[in-house]
């Protein structure tokens, strides 16, 4: 056995490069297993020891076997750590692989057949003819100098065509000059991490769902996290500690910034009421802190006028991040940040150190896009395709699982299933036997909070429509 | 005077918003001489009181003043600081200036008439039809998942394309998962800092001559910055500690990596000879080191032969930096590492942990413009525009200033003129005056090291067809 983990270490060496270290251990135990290499009931060496054997971080390994335990493929067991699941059949008769496909296994297809998780939008739907169009105009139309080095803040053209459509759409106060254009959210948090830090803030206040990407970057640049807490309203912001109430403060969260999706929670779904709109605006004037408002949805709203963004009730005080990611497409890379008077400069200084910005034509491109009017009509077309999954998921749910409560279905591209206490890992598990690829809401929970909900995000803007249905069917599938 | 200068001081401060400090507080003190707010003879704040005024680094104002002083716009006087230049009028007899343009200043123009500084390739001649062409092809080509959040090295394609172009026309050995894809040659060495320090290197040397900005990124990384001397073969990198000489070492330079412009320094233009290449490498083998390869204009190559990337020598101790910022243009943020084996995860890991890459349809049309020979034809067709305007300046020197030796010739984008001991200043000074912006080697020397050299650094690569005669005739007309 040991001499099975060794080897098996010393395997998995070999194919861990690249960036994704968890995902690529997650597939090679998959593979080990599938293939027969690990036996069911093979014990695994603990996370300490083959993180050491792999040259990982210890939480990497025991993320990948957490993940694992949660699609089934191994059982974690108390005082006898992590083994290879007993695997029962499949449930539907498989037809056996073709001759061609050798690699494939003949109990369960490797990629999950269908595809829930939330975060990205139908990439299927990119307009790319669209697109190409307003790339061909900027291409056409660009002066010389678009060519060369720019100003780190981006092209002017697109700050000011954004700085339009924020005010139009989103209730933005924005002016070109005070917009930063940058390589997606992350990209641009991280600037905030850094400029907040360097002027001395030592905490960053988060939400108690939320992306754990985001508090990484956070905490990476050496900003502590304490944590909001959350209530059937949405996250607490009466607990940020105005400056004067150092007395009774012990309770209270002393933060320099908090980091907010104000308009819709991600990934809970609520839209924060608008006493504690008004409240996390006070709190950031009086103490002179600011509001991260992520507004990574903003513009899919269903059944009501769309919340305005926070950033309009004091543009001093909050700094707005918006993306193309969910309108448009991760892909393209493009982000903007509209910052306050007073770190506009800070900003732009931080960003301009290393002199990196988009690529000019896509950032002409886009202006082009916004301008001409084609992102207007892409978003509308969006937001009909997407609010005719939400009815249709929320019917099928009502129809498959009737005591299953769906919430946050007014805006985004996602919706939470609240489950029975207790039932989550059991669902995600019979999702992954299912082929189908959906998150927990405790994937989402920070570290420090106590689970208190069971639930699953069903990010319903991910499968093309072809798999739509399909992937539909999958999820009431394994529904209670 | 003192009340003038506060005026002065709190004028700067609301207009210097934005990235460029100093280019702002440059173009914000030139106005105000222009229009005449600033008399000659008028003594400026030292830039300890300006900088404390403004909020700025004293440094930045001390450049600030010391780049007007060269211009022109300032003089420095021992003993007296600096003041407002009493300037004569300008020789050539302007024409009033039209009614429709009040900005314009009758007696010079406010941005240089010619622009010869180096780095910049000719942005006019941006193959705008054919890189549309690839992006038209790579757009309609891309499979969806190209649109949504990719690999942090980047896109597959790209990394295939670039791995054979790079073996074929640099030497490099490149694999596609050795490559990580970057925006820019400062996004890669800002990675490669933060990996070296990571790995708990402090020192990384670099050239007696080369960019600040590269510097300040290592710094910033938190690393020390030995300089290695350098002679008239180049850079001494025989004065690179070996790891079994430290009872000898004293006067050698101790370090864990070397940034290096081995094929064509930068700006000094020589190339690294055969026995200091084979050298460096070695000591990189024998020291663990790495050598960090700047191959910023690897194919623009005259009258030999190129010569092939250090990287070939030994690519598990060279890390080999390219970038599309010279041969296409640097607005497309397009720039690539070829790693080691033993240093591809942690880069990819590193760049991964903030994911962000290039927008993917650039990366795919990029990638088609490699694979169409499109990118090979645009090289050949600059190598030659190029090539003559290398000819034509080193004949109109010959002609106009024969004793002015021209250097650094063979290759890439700008050459290195001579100047007599002590008149490098002057020179500027008098560039400055007749409108065209150049820049003197010194303005690239490290600050640790002795002034030894002066001389112009003329990148003719950088005006438009239209605006080269002219760049010329003004660059001869300045010369002894």
């Amino acid at each position: 056995m040991a001499n099975e983990c060794a080897n098996f270490g010393a395997d998995l060496h070999l194919e861990l490069r690249g960036p994704r270290l968890r995902a690529g251990l997650m597939d090679a135990l998959r593979e080990a297993v599938r293939t027969g290499r690990l036996e069911a009931g093979t014990r695994l060496p603990s996370s300490r020891t083959l993180a050491a054997d792999l040259g990982m971080a210890r939480n990497t390994v025991a993320d990948a076997y957490a993940e694992l335990v949660a699609e089934g493929w191994l059982t974690a067991r108390q005082g006898s750590g992590t083994v290879v699941a007993r695997r029962a059949e499949p449930r539907t008769a498989v037809r056996p692989p073709p001759v061609s496909s050798p690699v494939l296994s003949p109990t369960r297809p490797a990629a999950p057949a269908h595809n829930l998780r939330a975060g990205t939008p139908d990439l299927a739907s990119f307009p790319r003819a669209e697109w190409l169009k307003a790339y061909r105009r900027a291409l056409t139309d660009a002066p010389n100098e678009a060519f060369g080095y720019g100003d780190s803040r981006g092209r002017i053209e697109l700050r000011t065509a954004l700085a339009d459509y924020l005010a139009r759409a989103r209730g933005v106060h924005a002016r070109p000059e005070r917009i930063v254009i940058c390589a997606g959210f992350v990209h641009g948090l991280l600037l905030m991490g850094q400029v907040l830090r360097n002027r001395g803030v030592r905490n960053v206040a988060v939400e108690s769902y939320g992306l754990g990407l985001h508090a990484g970057l956070l905490t990476g640049a050496g900003l502590g996290i304490p944590v909001l807490p959350f209530d059937e309203r949405g996250t607490r912001v009466e607990e940020l500690s105005d400056p004067g109430e150092y007395g009774e403060g012990e309770a209270l969260v002393s933060a320099g910034a908090v980091l907010m999706t104000a308009a819709h929670q991600f990934p809970l779904g609520g839209a924060l009421p608008p006493d504690r709109r008004a409240a996390v605006v006070d709190w950031a004037r009086a103490s002179g802190g600011f509001v991260l408002e992520d507004d990574y949805d903003g513009e899919f709203r269903y059944d009501r006028q769309p919340v305005g963004a926070l950033q309009g009730l004091d543009p001093e005080r909050v700094v707005y991040l918006g993306t193309a990611s969910k309108s448009l497409a991760p892909g393209l890379r493009l982000a903007w940040m509209v910052l306050p008077e007073s770190l506009a400069g800070e900003v732009a200084a931080t960003k301009g150190a290393v002199d990196w910005t988009s690529s000019a034509p896509d950032q002409l491109a886009f202006a082009e896009f916004l301008r001409s009017g084609a992102y207007d009509r892409h978003v509308r077309a969006m937001r009909l395709r997407y609010r005719r999954r939400r009815d249709q998921l929320v019917a099928a749910v009502a129809a498959h699982s009737p005591d299953t409560r769906v919430s946050g279905i007014a805006a985004g591209l996602h919706a939470v299933l609240a489950l029975p206490p207790g039932t989550e890992q059991a669902v995600l598990r019979s999702a992954a036997w299912h082929g189908l690829a959906v998150q927990g809401v405790n994937q989402f929970r920070r570290p420090t909070v106590p689970p208190t909900l069971d639930g699953l995000v069903v990010g319903y803007a991910t499968p093309p429509d072809s798999a739509w249905n399909s992937a539909l069917q999958s999820l009431c599938r394994v529904l209670p």
